[in-house]
């Protein structure tokens, strides 16, 4: 009994590959500084277990394959707060926005079309465009530009009769990058000039920090019908385990296409769903105050960074991530190392290797990924354990 | 812009396909009796809601790819009491019964590989099969013959190089049959000699009548490798919109490969998770009332269908479904009647025409689908008036 070539053909997630290291200095009493993944310490907000107890029916039954009424109306009325007009019919809600990303791919690209991404990118973005048969096809971004956009002719240099859609997180993963409104103006002529769509992940769209302002790719008013947003509730109020995702879209004939694959796995929880409808109620302070706390560890994670001698990164203004080009050979070697060889008072820390977020192979050997989900006080300890253990790596691997 | 081939190659759920007409009709004031969907009314054990209320952590996070500990132990303990061995890494939990397929079928075919499958099928191992790329190779079982499956040349007749796979629903959907152990022992011979997986979807495992004996595949001890099971709380414990379900196999390696795409869709809602685990606690008693309501009900709708002249139907022995051919020439037009010209006393029903569980083409034409989810009162009236209709419609297609 064979498997599938294309099962075959996946990895296991890069992030998760040094768990059992993890595993093994905790397993010894080392205290590990969790700076790798990308799971929100935030308290959820009360509304939503508020919502889990609005629900009320003796028989759990299935949901409409679009999603229910009250997710997709409260939805409806938290893009209205960003000047962004939805209706109905042009919103499918999915089990998380990992879903809305491969019924986005598929619903658009046939096995070996390919999509446009600029690297690093989510892991994920790989794995589902390896599911459903589709070319990842990346160009690159650079630490010392801070991940913004190349010149347009890089991005047009990628377009084969093949390029079916080019695919942002916008803030990044893993970047922290923001796009400024010419980048998301570029990428939309772009997709215009050249008959693409255009597939903006916005999840990150609630944390940008320094008062930057926010361009979401349906801004483009020209393009909105090229436009297939991906969302999810998972980071917006630190839900990651509610699986409540969405894609949306101004082309509602693109989502009457996609409503057939939502049909056929029928639906997404019904509970989860109305816990999810009721965090429209989150008290806007929610926001305003995890916005604050996420600015304030970023700002310490980027001072102390950017003190670190020979590395290379820029302040990122988005998300929760920072991805920083360290004087090292292998950020893999370093990541496993900081777990089996390092420990300053008994503690260490957990960072992601960056080779991991990059399709071109050889790139990101010498980046990391740290993301700030751990409260101030830890960061700065973490990030004090950090240097020391990098001055030390530096030594060695000379 | 353009869709991708395989998205406009995909249809509409079948049976969704009648909606407009039973919301037209239910408009005009209209009683509807729904016998055409699998929707069971009975009521979720109380156990489930106490599972979310045992949820108590201030972060809603991601659960483990494969699935939180607590739900993999209450399967393993639950199977055990169907003499079914499992251990935790044999099992990942999934989206409901859907993903299960759908990740089976994509760790075991690439493109344009076959899985046979008995029809007329649950309508959704079709969607599942065109989503990934996997070509479904139907052979026929007969109302006459209650769809029990056909001597095995024939369906060994069906194997080309091509083909992983066998796939069932036993019980089935939409036929209610219940192989025999000798039909699933062929089955498994079958794989044996011909090197393919065995996909068994067992969700309706608990709705077996008459005191039958119930043969899961998993009882072939020389196949167990070859077995992929799909489950489903969603039947069972009338749970259909927690969407919880699970893959499992014998075959470790299997799961460890299939763990490649759980990682990439990160999880199952935690919550949902949580409380299907605490399901494990629903007394005895729950699945002995609910068999023996689903029993009277059974016996009311084969009863009252079996005298109907011209109607062809064996008892069937399992699931809550039965296929009945009728006196007609169309099922699907006779459907469209009931809705838009039919009504005794302001009443009428909603059944679904067989033809969409059909994957050859002019089959099925003359059958429908009946569900026996209303109570035995309600399928008494729903089952006369389809009786008169019937007698009426079959007067005015002559």
């Amino acid at each position: 009994m064979e498997f599938s070539k294309r099962i075959l053909a996946m990895g296991y997630s890069p992030i998760r590959k040094l768990a059992p290291y993890g595993a093994e200095a905790a397993r010894k009493g080392v205290k590990i500084y969790h700076l790798n993944i990308g799971q929100p310490d935030i308290e959820t907000p009360k509304e939503f277990m508020e919502g889990i107890n609005n629900y009320k029916d003796d028989v759990l039954k299935y949901a409409q394959s679009q999603g229910i009424d009250e997710a997709i109306n409260s939805f409806i009325k938290y893009y209205k707060e960003w000047d962004i007009d939805f209706e109905s019919n042009e919103i499918l809600i999915t089990n998380g926005g990992s879903e809305a990303i491969s019924l986005a791919l598929t619903a658009i690209c046939d096995v070996d079309d390919e999509v446009i991404i600029p690297e690093p990118f989510y892991t994920n973005y790989a794995g589902f465009a390896q599911g459903c048969g589709v070319k990842v096809v990346p160009f690159i971004t650079k630490a010392e530009e801070g991940f913004h956009l190349p010149a347009k002719d890089v991005i047009i240099s990628k377009i084969t009769p093949k390029t079916r859609a080019i695919m942002v997180s916008n803030p990044g993963n893993p970047t922290g990058v923001v796009y400024t409104e010419n980048e998301i103006r570029m990428l939309a002529d772009i997709c215009k000039e050249n008959n693409l769509f255009l597939i903006a992940d916005e999840v990150y769209r609630e944390f940008v920090y320094d008062g930057l302002k926010y361009t979401s790719a349906l801004y483009m008013e020209d393009i909105k019908d090229r436009v297939i947003l991906i969302d999810s509730i998972s980071k917006r109020y630190s839900a990651c385990g509610a699986r409540i995702g969405l894609v949306a879209s101004k082309n509602k004939e693109l989502i009457s296409q996609i409503m057939k694959m939502c049909q056929v796995r029928l639906c997404v929880p019904t509970i989860e769903q109305l816990a999810a409808a009721n965090l429209i109620n989150t008290p806007k302070e929610y926001f305003i105050n995890v916005k604050k706390e996420y600015e304030s560890r970023r700002n310490i994670l980027f001072e102390k960074l950017s003190k670190m001698p020979g590395v290379i990164c820029k302040k990122p203004t988005g998300a929760f991530y920072i991805v920083a080009k360290l004087p090292i050979k292998s950020g893999e070697d370093f990541a496993k190392w900081l777990l089996t060889d390092y420990n300053y008072n008994n503690k260490t820390v957990m960072v992601a290797p960056a080779e991991g977020f990059y399709a071109t192979e050889g790139l990101g050997m010498d980046e990391i990924r740290l993301s700030y989900c751990l409260n101030t006080e830890a960061l700065a300890d973490a990030m004090d354990i950090l240097e020391r253990a990098l001055a030390e790596y530096v030594k060695i691997e000379k």
